[in-house]
């Protein structure tokens, strides 16, 4: 992997990524589609004990922009302003115009709870130059690439003393409120390490002091055992509906091996979580004959300064459709009282999902 | 408070409410809308450490009916089934046709991680007659025989051995997924403490013991000290937008008494409270000029067998807008981290409500 790092006029940094050198000659676009400064604050929530973001001059965000105004497609055109330079590279990663999350977040006035500047990051990984593309239908060579920079910004984000966790994701489709069609993720990388990542770790931390191996290793070796809701599976790779799915097409895929981040993965494990990835989405996309929405969320080791043995990379798509055409709404038990309430078997999801045939290259 | 409890057909109970007696001459209707069998379980969810309830059955409900068949309009006719009678009444409440917790759910068959049958009950509270109000159009008095009827379930359902946390809620309009437009809410009685009100007691209870006053109680009277985000405040109750909003237009009504539960008002508390939400729900639906969607949800002590002095009764309304016409969408962060990030400021947004000007009757 090759990678150049620019820097955009108004100072933000501009990330590309390729399997071949990356030219010189490629400058970062002349002008940038306008943002706001970004000063964001947390303020504590004492009863959930967990903090909350708040970012007001988000609410100006490109919203659905036609075509010719697509900020992620390539252009040197100052008429046309882009995040991206045309050029000679596969993927390109670069700090949001609209960050909740910045390192240049400072101190705010007091409140009557305790706040704290919101420092952190949040980056735009765009996965093609192509905007008709998605990110399933791209070739196995560029998605393995896609993990190589997911691994690339774990480490380097998670250098830094204001960043502990670091989470990849992707929302895919208007069900889930994306607001740029052009293929892209985005990474948060939290001065804190959020509550759910925090009650999953803990719950792995027990897991493993009581019985000296790893809870979604045993678990997945059970879903293997038991082989109803296995989407894919490899000696290094594993998809599956899993047994507890909250979301009706819930998909999980992780390394068999517990490796704990991306950027721990090897080689072969990149390349069969690669597989394992097109796969799903090739599933979901043909299920209906339409691209399938979804929230896609990595699951890692925190980046606090302390090991994380405990930890086990999963990715997870929560997608937001509960049958064709019909969304489920998360309402009073999911959003009130934190319960879930599903209206079909995780069984009978994958059955759907194991009977759509694809082929990778 | 008048109370008649009938039976239907089906087996299910009916309970009407009334300010005045009610008639012995009401009977249940003679046929209801065709339900499904309900036999819900739960599965373990190992890493989120909660409970995960399927109910397949859900998939064939009701939704969206035309007009003449609101199977909540009052009915004695068989071709018009319905779940309610005619006749002299204010509230009813009846066991959901399609329930995700049920008295009778039975045990399932093994599956990789732990099961339980989805023990509990769900019900439905008919605001009113009237398919054209709102709970916020209701007069004064029924708003507070409606706090007298989440008291008796309150108190009913958390007698149950099967029954150990007590939620009501209410779900408005077709973007939180509403199917049924005539004025209702629910009523969850879980077979556990959810995830939400588990971790939100946990706190309570740490602070009481650490400052001998409790944690809610503590907030609301900082928030009357600071002032700017009060919608309501007597000696009694008070509603606000929390410093710590996690949805835009969130709002908390609270006794200012830390009252346990619905059931442990008192009359002139209940009173109040009923002012409190007739006032919000008449800013929300007056700031736009349209009916205002949201996720009502009652926090309050659970009924698990156990005292809990630390529980503080408060209504919390999650509203899915972030601005005119913009809904929020929870997405990566808020779904795959719990790490809620906000466009606008809670000083903003109450500003916004508190210029919306009511009077009550």
């Amino acid at each position: 992997m090759y990678t150049r790092t620019l820097s955009k006029p108004d100072g933000r940094a501009l990330r590309l990524y390729s399997r071949r050198p990356i030219s010189d000659t490629i400058a970062s676009p002349p002008s940038s589609p306008e943002g706001a400064p970004a000063n964001s604050h947390m303020r504590w929530h004492p009863l959930r004990s967990e903090w909350v973001a708040y970012a007001g001059h988000r609410q100006a965000r490109t919203f659905l922009p036609p075509a010719e105004h697509n900020p992620l497609a390539p252009s040197n055109d100052p008429d046309r302003p882009s995040e991206l330079p045309v050029g000679d590279y596969d993927v390109a990663v670069f700090d949001n115009l609209f960050p909740t999350f910045s390192e240049n977040a400072t101190a705010q006035p007091p409140e009557i709870v305790e706040t704290r500047p919101a420092k952190g990051a949040c980056e735009v990984v765009v996965f093609t130059q192509d905007p008709s593309q998605s990110l399933g239908r791209l070739p196995l060579s560029q998605i393995e690439l896609i993990f190589e920079v997911w691994a690339d910004r774990y480490v380097d984000l998670g250098r830094r003393d204001d960043v502990r966790y670091v989470m990849p994701f992707e929302n895919r489709g208007v069900e889930v409120g994306v607001t740029l069609h052009h293929p892209h993720g985005q990474i948060y990388a939290y001065p804190f390490v959020p509550p759910i990542p925090a009650v999953e770790l803990e719950a792995q931390r027990a897991y493993r002091q009581a019985h000296g191996c790893g809870l979604l290793e045993r678990l997945m070796a059970d879903e293997v055992a038991d082989g109803r809701r296995i989407l894919y599976l490899s000696e290094q790779a594993i998809a599956v509906v899993p047994v507890c799915a909250r979301y009706a097409y819930e998909v999980w895929i992780a390394p068999r091996r517990p490796a704990t981040s991306v950027a721990d993965l090897t080689s072969h494990e990149r390349c069969e979580m690669a597989r394992a990835l097109k796969t799903i989405l090739l599933k979901f996309d043909r299920l209906w004959g339409q691209a399938f929405p979804y929230v896609m969320v990595v699951h890692q080791a925190p980046t606090d300064g302390h090991d994380h043995p405990e930890a086990h990379l999963y990715m997870a798509f929560y997608p937001p459709y509960r049958m064709r055409g019909r969304l489920k709404y998360l309402a009073g038990s999911e959003l009130g009282a934190g319960a879930f309430t599903a209206d079909t078997l995780p069984e009978a999801k994958a059955a759907e999902l194991r009977a759509v045939e694809v082929t990778l290259d």
